[in-house]
């Protein structure tokens, strides 16, 4: 089914916003709505729809976890478009909106998550470029119309995203496990950071920034996640106290060869995460450059690495206030180190690996 | 106490071979010993030392953890120098050469701790700039000799560091804190993936990328460690049990304030993490920027950068292997984004906050 518009967007936030955006680059129609004035001005004045009433084509609701339902329904009674959401948990909204609603009008509802997102919050952090080549999982219930399905997975491409079919509980137990619990856990060990004298945290290294850099993350939005999604939270919270439990009693029998094995599964789950995007994992090597600190240096270096003709997958500046020279770490193929590495020495950069 | 050598480093990997380097660069004499022949003619051959035998001043024992107090004992014994080592773990080893020498022999003896390191290992990763501008823990037992404190403090100096003193067992509740537990919870994020049906590992985003990162770290240099901090992992390890289970007691009362106060106190050990190297936290606001994949764009981008004048302080390159333009993250102080997004946009990239 090919998605012509108008698109009504609710709720004109990061998501609402950058939908918005995607689709009118796309030549679609977009009527915003959202309970903030604020909100409405900034996403029209960017660009990404206008306030006027329409006989949509498509809802798309993108507001917070809490109003999901609410909206879902009120969209399938006051229009006879398919309606979508691009909230963050899926069976708990459908429960909701099922109970609210006919069978006739339930079918028009088809749920799905776009895998994107920013730190920052709001309509002013929005993209067009958003969803590019983010998967975007779209969620049919039982009851689903095959041209509603059919719909949504358009606007995940006419996004640039690539859509993934979820039943909604198998959606919901995959971000548990993949966001979810990696979030609540990120915020433990950053809460026991609190406990600890400023002193001890003089000898943080990138480990533990790496680690709880999520916790960060608006908490009023994630408390409404978490609440949506505490069966599969529940069962994997379990299997993290099962296994610090396994933990513990081996730290106290000195039982290496446990404490071994849970490492050894950390090693297996770091490598079945595939590629950024979902693509399959490319072999990186890094490799270390010491940088004087200040902006023409880090230009030189890459037009350096540019004529040397190696693709830098990945950059990461550790930036020292208190030196003249900071450490740039590049990623590039594997079997590009040695070449890199040689080509900046001969060009009087200083490397390591 | 001057440091004038020479310095024996006992164990020639990653980090007996990066001080070797730092040293000579530094025009000290360095004998290398290593069991490893190989690593030992890797070592010399990159201008680490050499492994003649000499009357050191200082002897640097770098072995891996369970075999440091076998060689700090020794190197007490048959030399008259002062004796460091550069071990993730300080108290279990100082009990251990304890026990087998007096205390004339112990006076020699100050532990230390470079917060640096590498997730490859050995000789060949290593690098004489590798302790540049890190913090290096000294930690003084209470019977050392004040000489041999000053002449450790002044190795960390020598090779680059920020000497930080700490006592051993303060050193160990430190770290498990800032490196040993985020390091066994990431492992346990990690290896609930091993769990996953494959196809639910596709909506897997950045954070758990992040958060299990270090989970990838060797098992076995790991399991000593962690096997040489067992009181105070312990402690931090029942701490965290005792969060998962206030979380689980709050999912199962759908108690929203419980799971806030939890979310709001990662927010804030997330914000107690000094800047890196040990440096204050510098406000930082970061800006996308749409880029064609192949080198000269990035090359371009940087060029830009430094005509507008603003110094980047750190890159992520989202980079899709599917997709002909690549998403580079900038991060630079909070009050040039503005300016920078103009003056990139005035040059015709795409940017987005």
């Amino acid at each position: 089914m090919r998605l012509d518009g108008p698109v009504l967007v609710v709720g004109a936030g990061l998501l609402g916003t950058s939908i918005g955006l995607a689709l009118r680059a796309a030549g679609v129609e977009v009527a915003l709505a959202d309970v903030s004035e604020e909100n409405l001005r900034i996403a029209t004045g960017l660009g990404a729809g206008t306030p006027e009433d329409v006989t949509p084509q498509l809802v798309v609701v993108a507001v917070p976890p809490d109003h999901l339902a609410e909206e879902i329904t009120l969209a399938l009674r006051e229009t006879d478009a398919v309606v979508t959401d691009v909230g963050s948990v899926k069976a708990a909204p459908l429960r909701a909106v099922s109970a609210q609603v006919d069978e006739a009008a339930l079918r028009r509802y088809v749920g799905s998550h776009p895998m994107a997102g920013s730190e920052r919050s709001g309509p002013f952090a929005a993209s067009g470029a958003l969803f590019d080549g983010r998967p975007w999982a779209v969620t049919p219930h039982e009851h689903a119309d095959p041209d509603a399905v059919a719909l949504v997975t358009a606007l995940a491409e006419v996004c640039g995203a690539t859509p993934v079919v979820f039943t909604p509980a198998e959606h919901d137990r995959a971000v548990a496990r993949t966001s979810h619990l990696p979030h609540l856990l990120a915020a433990l060990v950053a809460g026991r950071l609190t406990d600890a004298p400023r002193e001890h945290l003089a000898l943080s290294g990138q480990g533990v920034r790496d680690v709880t850099r999520i916790a960060a993350g608006d908490p009023g939005l994630w408390q409404q996640i978490i609440a949506a999604n505490t069966e599969a939270l529940t069962v994997l919270l379990q299997d993290v106290r099962g296994d610090i439990d396994v933990l513990l009693t081996a730290l106290a029998d000195d039982d290496r060869a446990r404490v071994a094995a849970l490492l050894d599964r950390g090693v297996e789950g770091t490598a079945v995460i595939p590629g950024k995007h979902g693509g399959p994992t490319v072999a990186e090597g890094t490799l270390f450059v010491a940088v004087p600190d200040h902006p023409g240096e880090l230009a030189r270096l890459f037009a350096d690495a540019t004529e040397i003709g190696v693709n830098i997958e990945d950059v990461h500046i550790d930036h020292d206030p208190a030196r003249p020279v900071g450490l740039v770490e590049l990623s590039v193929a594997t079997d590009a180190v040695d070449h890199l590495v040689e080509s900046l020495e001969s060009r009087g950069w200083t490397t390591h690996r």
